[in-house]
């Protein structure tokens, strides 16, 4: 009680942690998980100022930043918050962020660090099974009424075997691999560099690793180096009973042509959460009963919110009282 | 060319393999991977007679029958056929089959061994997670357009950590068990006796293995032991929050009783390749989202058809000509 009072009496003086967008976490669940009564949020989505009018004005006041994939923290953004020093993601990946800006001002970002591993790689092998042995297309068969008058249900394959090639080996495609193993398929990767302590073949190039795969999963982080990584060259030589699944982010396929390939059977199927304009997805796609779509929720399960929030909150109370951060992003 | 013209010619002779009805493995893909040089099929369900009829008139020519899930091999029926010596069967379950009426006229029955045993796991893992992240109807959510519209989708919830009852842990149970194990999964099971081989907690109640579970998957065999062994009982000891897996058979389950308990939210969510009155599915199903149908195709990928064809040609080869057959049941 006497905790609760303090904390309504000193609220005013209280940290402010700028939300430019409201993150799909507080949509989901609201904002309870990520609420702590050493700092408090303040909501430039909740004003009619246009955000840069709305920045200059809280301009001194704001020394973190949360944010979420869909909340960009670019350069011109930061020149407007120059007492900015931690900016604190409820995403895995960091591509929203201008990271060489962030270095050059001194400010730190830590992300959702391994908090959402095993749910993204959970979300990998759903998307495989599921265009693989086509489980939501079977699904609309039998329940609009089609199994007791039609029996030409086409076969799904098998996943023990295949030669399953990870794109980005860091914690969700470790927690992807460990699962596939259990399948008895047959896991290969690429990553910028080989890892020593892994012994699946190493890729270096990824149109190699996508000629010696039956199935593809991207689960690496987007950058400068992997836009448009799965480009034409890469589709192709997954070939036409070649799979895709797409956990990473969206902008990593050249998407235009992973479309074309699919629409032109020239790759067998894809299983994507991610895309490269979300929430619009390619239309064409919807007809296609061999893609498998989900919109991006791989980090996101009743369970996981809360220890997000967890982890956001001990971040941000750390940064507050100057303590080491929780999960500080030390580069790659 | 010889050989064809050695089997074209000596085709009258072949000894017949009887079809009471078409397998759906034959429906699915065609007579060709079943088909063999050293045996013809004689299919009743071609023939205008009526089906006593037609065993009737070919009783001193059948020695071996081919069944399926939905072909029974009945009492009656080997009455009329007192040659009979075999019954293999597409199918792992044997449940169609009058086991002790076989034993009892010397009749040997083979199955389909564990042919398909990881197919059968991996749809059981493909239904497991699709209701609990809600592939299928996250996927009928991005197709219909809603995306863009309403952000209102609900969470799925996390594997890791989760309490899986499997019930009946033969080749498919623990085919499951190694799968849900690299998911982060906690496995208990229940079968007729327990698996002095297995660490796993044994529970020789159904109901009490469900109270301790987050997830009851259904891998057993279909008797007069397992007919309706998921009971009410059962089914309100796994609880709201509970969800079941059926890749055993549809009879297991009092289908009535858990189609209430999903209505009423008596239980989470359900994932079903089989039910009680195939191919006709309690159309109160149709229209919930935390129940995911498939067509009882858990054995059947494109693979492994070729496999069992095999295996069915091997066992009825084997014993036209007086060998061991490849996977003849023996009994429990």
């Amino acid at each position: 009680m006497a905790k609760s009072e303090i904390s309504s009496q000193s609220t005013p003086q209280l940290p402010q942690v700028l939300l430019m967008r409201e993150p799909p976490a507080f949509t989901l669940c609201g904002e309870q998980p990520f609420s702590s009564d050493k700092f408090r949020y303040l909501k430039a989505y909740e004003s009619t100022l246009p955000l840069d009018q709305f920045l200059t004005t809280h301009a001194q006041s704001v020394q973190a930043i949360l944010s979420s994939h869909n909340a960009p923290v670019t350069a011109a953004i930061l020149r407007l918050l120059p007492e900015a020093r931690l900016v604190v993601t409820t995403s895995a990946g960091l591509n929203q962020i201008d990271l060489p800006e962030c270095r050059r001002r001194g400010i730190k970002v830590a992300n959702s660090g391994t908090v959402s591993a095993a749910n993204v790689a959970d979300l990998a092998i759903a998307l495989l099974i599921d265009v693989k042995r086509k489980i939501s297309a079977s699904n609309r068969y039998v329940k609009q009424g089609l199994w007791s008058t039609n029996e030409d249900y086409p076969l799904g394959s098998k996943l023990r075997g295949k030669r399953v090639g990870i794109v980005g080996l860091g914690s969700i495609g470790s927690e992807i691999a460990k699962r596939l193993e259990a399948f008895g398929c047959y896991i290969s990767y690429n990553s910028r560099n080989q890892k020593p302590s892994v012994s699946y073949p190493f890729y270096h190039e990824v149109h190699e690793l996508a000629a010696d795969s039956d199935v593809l999963i991207i689960c690496c982080a987007l950058n400068d180096q992997t836009h448009h990584l799965i480009d034409k060259e890469v589709l192709s030589a997954l070939g036409k009973e070649g799979f895709i699944v797409n956990v990473g982010r969206g902008p990593i396929i050249d998407e235009k042509e992973m479309v074309r390939c699919l629409m032109k059977g020239e790759i067998a199927g894809a299983g994507l959460d991610v895309f490269e304009d979300e929430p619009d997805v390619p239309q064409e796609l919807f007809a296609l009963d061999n893609v498998v779509l989900s919109p991006h929720r791989a980090v996101f399960t009743q369970e996981s919110i809360n220890d997000l929030g967890k982890l956001v909150v001990g971040n941000l109370e750390a940064f507050f009282s100057s303590k080491p951060l929780l999960s500080e992003f030390l580069g790659d």
